[in-house]
């Protein structure tokens, strides 16, 4: 058997995501072997602690300790715990030191083996490690839209060496979004018109309030079935949303800010979270919203079309907000928490080139990083 | 700015798609200089002749010589023409010579540079030199559907180095079919079941026929509208189909044959091409068909269902042929010649990942094959 090629990788965020990418590292390690790959886990860092293999050229953690990790955090525990039971093989680093350790493996690893560093935090301050890490010759794989909607400089930064990032999973979970539209934009191929329904939890509440009940019991319901965040209001905002379409409007080649994007709130701003609790805004809020969402619809049904809650990017255009489209287009068929997207360009004019699928969840999320990890092999020596 | 990455290639076929491929390399030339990369065509062949660059190590063909090669084949004229007018820059070769000179070829620039074989024929005579070439250290990019489905030897040869192949277009043309099944597979998420209508000819055919026309007006208008291949059974037959499927079988680790799939032809073999004119089929064949067909659709709509002409890959086994599919699910609502693949896997199992989109035509399937060649790009030094 010839010799596995060999990923050196950091994992930053061991929220549900990144435990499920562990997991799924350890279980696809028969997998990988027989595609000629090792990923080789020399770091994992969660927002308080770094736990680092005790030497990063030779050493790595062992699939017992990547469970062990798994464990630890999935019972919310901090990854200092770790010290006592496998004090030999790694080291942990807290607060102040984790900035500067993780530095320090990019520039160790970085240009001699193209170390990657995963993202599948939530955080806003990751960007500052990950666009220096770009410039230690660090591969970066994102599931954390926070840094790719940072500023401009950040942006440019983050995508400068292009075949170096992938984050399939900022978008649509592990739909084949991102790879999709860099297939299509590499081919020469413009894209004119991206049409998408990105949030699994809005487009469950756009097609239950098509059936005729009020958005505040859609929403109650969607609640109470887990679709939402803890504050409802995270995903009514539109800003998640908004996230994503950025995102893809700046894979286009637009150099916009996520404040440059015209966002529909399915909220006023006086029922926002500084002035109203979440059980107020459920119980007294949400029900005065229910006539005109209503009525809306039934404006709609009336011109044959449903509303979807889209982003829209075509020209210098990126709006996201309610839209009314044809009952019978992929968007306007669109049942439950599915995401779709439509792409229009030369070669897909008249009939954009539809993907559709579950676009939410930890499996789907974390399956989409373990394919860009894979996708970004070539790289390494 | 930096020096761009050279990729080497030779075109095999010179048809509708293969014209469309350089085409789309000339006219992408800054494109593909802002990705950091440039094409080096250093050949083209057909079926019976070669043009090579005069030397493979320093030349390549300039943009003015590959639009005179695609003038030269638009007007189906050899490619031996080009003899007079740019003599210094290239060498032809005929015949005979044609595929000791592709393997010479191979071996020069195969190992140092990762050269790629672009085949854009419909030939079954290339799979000899492209598995030789794999062993010379090429990498093979194919649209072409023959050698992937011929047998089971040469189909893991060609594989044999899984990053050094791409063949996107053989399967619903530029739709990100291959890609993504690659994604899935290569995470770790077991692909149990793909279900796809994947020749726009019989999808058209198939949603006509649902509207209640005779089976055999539908087919005269499709070929009036070009739809099909100038005799319609090369597409009723289910042959076509029947080809895409076992790659994707393969793909997915089924170790089969093209004569192991179970193949439904839309016609009986007594009006096959060796026993009826293509006028007689038309006109006396067909019309026999049209009650059964009818029939057949007026039963399934009974259930509130349509027929789709689609392959099912699941488990061990593979067809191709006429499905009774609910009209409510992604291929019940396919109208005319769109392609739809729905996958299902762990992370995709109740609602499927669908990828849909026009799957025919030589702009879209050159595109894909120029994705696929930009997507090796860090194979090459």
């Amino acid at each position: 058997m010839a010799t596995l090629k060999k990923i050196p990788l950091v994992l930053m965020g061991c929220g549900g995501v990144g435990r499920q990418l562990l997991q799924n590292i350890v279980s696809c390690r028969s997998l990988h072997a027989n595609l000629g790959v090792h990923l080789r886990v020399v770091g994992v860092s969660d927002s308080k602690s770094l736990v680092v293999a005790s030497d990063v050229f030779t050493k790595e953690f062992n699939d017992n300790l990547l469970s062990e990790i798994c464990r630890l955090k999935a019972d919310h525990s901090s990854l200092s715990m770790l010290i006592s039971g496998f004090g030999g093989e790694c080291q942990v680093f807290l607060d102040s030191d984790l900035r500067g350790k993780l530095l320090e493996i990019a520039s160790l690893l970085g240009i001699s083996t193209g170390l990657a560093f995963v993202d599948c935090s939530a955080s806003s301050e990751t960007v500052e490690i990950l666009t220096q890490a770009v410039d230690l010759g660090c591969c970066i794989v994102l599931a954390n839209k926070k840094p790719l909607t940072s500023t401009m400089e950040d942006y440019d930064k983050l995508v400068s060496r292009p075949r170096r990032i992938r984050y399939e999973s900022t978008v649509g979970a592990g739909l084949p979004v991102i790879a999709s539209l860099n297939r299509i934009l590499s081919s020469g191929d413009p894209v004119h018109r991206i049409v998408g329904s990105l949030s699994g939890t809005l487009g469950y509440v756009m097609s239950e309030v098509e059936d005729g009940k009020p958005l505040s019991q859609v929403v109650k319901a969607a609640k109470s079935l887990g679709y939402t965040e803890p504050d409802p209001r995270d995903d009514l905002s539109g800003m998640d949303v908004a996230r994503k379409a950025l995102i893809l409007a700046r894979l286009l080649g637009m150099r916009i800010n996520i404040d440059s994007i015209k966002i529909e709130s399915l909220y006023p701003e006086e029922m926002g979270p500084n002035i109203m609790s979440v059980e107020d805004f459920l119980s007294t809020g949400l029900p005065l919203l229910d006539n005109d969402i209503g009525e809306r619809v039934r404006k709609a049904s009336l011109n044959g079309n449903v509303l979807r809650y889209v982003c829209v990017i075509e020209g210098s255009r990126c709006t996201v907000g309610i839209q009314e489209l044809p009952k019978n287009s992929p968007l306007g068929r669109l049942r439950g928490s599915d995401n779709v997207l439509e792409i229009y360009s030369r070669c897909y004019s008249e009939q954009p080139l539809v993907i559709q699928g579950a676009g939410a969840g930890n499996d789907t999320t974390a399956a989409g990083v373990l394919a860009d990890i894979l996708d970004i092999q070539d790289l390494f020596p």
